[in-house]
């Protein structure tokens, strides 16, 4: 058996069942033994981060790991954004990448030559290059175990193509037990027991699988008795929210509105999440804003298992056995008119189907959008964790691989989608019921917002044409078109209404341009 | 003074007076300050693999550094890629990268922060963080030095934000003195001219300057009188030719194909070049392909004057003042019919202008395409240096930018050009004279040569799908015009001589699919 053959069967039989690969010379044999698995699936991107956005959005949605498969350092790097976002989501993911035959590296003056390591280790909590075939399969089941170690990991595996092609593999590696989520001690739910029957202003900071369905119910119950906030950070990995779910509140992006939002707090419980920073400084604004004589303290850290904790605790403050779940409200249509990311919100919300997972990196349209969603019917958001854009689309890719009963929804900034838009071509080619909504507002108009915000002043033309999408506007529709994605454009709520609902109501990929 | 305005001024001062850019909110102060030098070109892009590319085709025909303008880690991990191919080409870039300001960078937490200098290190052969606004203005002298030390180096400049905005500098800082190519020893000269009169079969590899218009010229001489073989290898950065040029040979792609053509050498003197080796490595194939007994030797270093060099070899072996340049033939027009790649060369041979400049990622369609164009009227080709696919179409951008007055021409694969598309967006704002045309085979059509020849065997359907692009087919038309360039499809060698004519003849972007 070849290495190639014996790595696929060890992630194979390690629970790891699609690849996004978009392969080159150097992984020919990996390729190839993809085909000899049955049960493997192998999901083609035109680009990388559309292959390593694809990786987060699944684990998100999963909670395994994918493969991707890679070319070289170069293919690597160019997944590294989204590779950077999954890192901060903290998803398990297994790269691997190609490298050169090992009698071929020494020639550092071959093209494709590059500090392989140096490009793949900023991204990865486990680096490895296997030695030869006999070592691909047990390194393999290595990268599996390191992926999947709570909360979960970046594992890169480097594979020089003489260790795929080798044939003195000797079969696949038994697979290795995983580190799961680490139980709480008795101590630190005590702890937190007591703290929130202490009187005091107390809000539970959550993420990872607190804020999923089960996270979210237990913090419900807590809430319920004790009257404590619940609360995630701007761009948690993934919340299940909406009706019959209890509320998690989402802090605001700046630092001001911030420092509102927390202000009163005498305790913040961290559950799996680490203490509030804001996104970016400013001159004379906060980044750390917890308030001042705030006590900080964890209930579970990204490791542990943050459910178990919550129920716990739960049940040592003697809390009801349900808290209290969103009420359904079916937004009502917005007013005839110009769109704005309000309407939009309250267009999603009403036709929005349950079981829904949407992918959000609308930047500034973000905020009016979510106004109605919080109501709307139950579904997973997947937000931009690390913030490194162009996450959505892909990311969007990646879930409906993972639950593709479910209808995956991407909104997008333009400026944002134009890093990743390959993607459409893969809701194509896979057939995917995956609707894209690009929030069309011909700037990177975040941009502007911090431009002022960051006290850069005196700005001319040439420093507003850096934000500015209009020379020549992007045509979505087109764009779409061009990579076999069904397209139209709404300029109005009520255009945008029809469109939108048709597309809820009908499988398959879709664009709609929102012109904002 | 800020920071920022200190380093831009700097850096103009320096000689750097186009920016490649796309900016974040870390880099507002910076894009602010572009406003205020005047002369001073900023250029979007709307990936980064766009701005890095465009760098990089700029920095091969201006002979000097642009800067680009990334946003943190995940920027520019993002251009990662094509820095790899500049990299290889030996050109010179200065990376302008924002940070979070240093009381910020402490909270590893916050979503954007990275190991920056992980991120960058593995391209950049000189790579600073700026530690301060008083110290903007010196490092930014120092990247425009390290950019420009002979050959050309990637330079990256990390300036966090308060560097940027905090007012304490003191204003640009002084030029440095460049450390230009040095010259070559008397001994060496005279070593290469004894073995050119030693009767042995010989040939000179060359690189870089060697192969830009003087160096081919003095090459010529030395080719005149001593029949020596002019060669470059296959990914040259940049070669002068066509009518009027001596003629120096491509060496091919594949080993075999290599072993033949150097068959028979008992000399070959590298002139800015390193030994061949090949791209890849086969099983059973050699990766080191200098005939055995063929003696290696350099005239010049890639840091050393290579044509001061030849000129020097060339008087000292007596020989005439100017080479045999290549004869002008006009190509005919291609038998009508479907389009392969030796027609579409016959068609861009017979209607190309003097002077234009061609950025090559074709991949499996160059090398037909090649045949004609050797003997056209004079033009620079650009090939794809480290092998990053994804190339062309931004080198052309930035080629564009260094020389407007001449046609630039980017040759892509349309698995490569699908990797950055976006570039056609800054082709259109800035109304460039560039002309794409894309090789539409349907497929990474490469891969399907490799797959056979790395030995994989036993392929199956699933392997196949990874390098079929036909499922759907990307609409080159369609994309181009989302994207603001007029485009046309061409599917026989009638329709492309009809649209390539009028592309040549007329200004502005535009798009050509060919339908291979």
């Amino acid at each position: 058996m070849n290495g190639a053959d014996s790595l696929v069967q060890t992630l194979f039989h390690s629970g790891v069942d699609v690849c996004f690969a978009n392969p080159g010379t150097s992984e020919m044999h990996v390729v190839a033994a993809l085909d000899r698995v049955d049960g493997m699936r192998a999901i083609l991107g035109l680009f990388e981060g559309v292959v390593t956005g694809a990786a987060d959005g699944y684990a998100r949605m999963a909670g395994k790991p994918a493969a991707t498969l890679l070319h070289l350092g170069p293919g690597l790097a160019n997944g590294i954004a989204n590779l950077h976002n999954a890192r901060k989501a903290a998803v398990p993911i297994v790269n691997i990448v190609g490298d050169h035959a090992s009698s071929h590296s020494m020639y550092t003056d071959a093209p494709l030559s590059s500090d392989i390591h140096g490009i793949c280790r900023p991204v990865s909590h486990w680096l490895h290059s296997t030695a030869s075939a006999r070592t691909a399969a047990s390194d393999a089941a290595r990268a599996v175990q390191a992926a999947r170690a709570a909360p979960g990991q970046i594992a890169t595996l480097i594979v020089p193509a003489d260790a795929a092609w080798s044939d003195d593999a000797e079969g696949p590696a038994p697979v290795l037990p995983v580190l799961g989520p680490a139980p709480v001690s008795s101590e630190a739910i005590d702890r937190v027991a007591k703290a929130l029957l202490a009187g005091k202003k107390t809000a539970l900071l959550m993420r990872g699988a607190a804020t999923h369905r089960a996270g979210a119910e237990a913090a419900g119950r807590i809430a319920a008795k004790s009257g404590a906030r619940l609360l995630h950070d701007y761009f948690a990995p993934r919340i299940t929210r909406g009706a019959g779910v209890p509320r998690i509140e989402r802090i605001p992006y700046f630092a001001e509105n911030i420092v509102e939002f927390l202000a009163g707090l005498e305790q913040i419980v961290l559950v799996g999440a680490p203490p509030p920073v804001t996104f970016f400084a400013y001159p004379g604004k906060p980044s750390w804003v917890t308030p001042e004589g705030c006590e900080l303290f964890y209930l579970a850290h990204p490791h542990e298992d943050a459910v178990a904790a919550l129920n716990a605790v739960a049940d040592a403050i003697g809390a009801p056995k349900k808290g209290e779940g969103v009420a359904l409200v079916r937004s009502g249509l917005p007013p005839k008119g110009a769109l704005n990311s309000f309407s939009m919100g309250q267009v999603i919300a009403r036709f929005l189907p349950e079981g829904a997972i949407i992918s959000d990196d609308a930047v500034t349209s973000s905020l009016g959008m979510h106004h109605s969603l919080v109501d709307a019917p139950m579904h997973d958001i997947l937000y931009l964790t690390g913030g490194a854009i162009g996450g959505a689309l892909p990311m969007a890719t990646g879930a409906a691989i993972a639950c593709p009963g479910r209808k995956s929804i991407a909104i997008s900034g333009d400026g944002a989608a134009a890093m990743t838009l390959q993607s459409l071509w893969t809701n194509a080619r896979e057939k995917q019921d995956v609707v894209t909504i690009i929030c069309a507002n011909k700037s990177y108009a975040v941009l502007n917002v911090e431009l002022a915000r960051t006290g850069a002043s005196n700005v001319g033309p040439k420093a507003l044409q850096m934000f500015d999408l209009h020379n020549p506007e992007l045509d979505w529709v087109a764009l779409a078109r061009g990579m076999g994605v069904e397209a139209t454009s709404a300029a109005t709520s009520e255009d945008f209404a029809i469109q939108f609902e048709d597309a809820m109501k009908t499988r398959g990929p879709r664009l709609i341009e929102a012109v904002l």
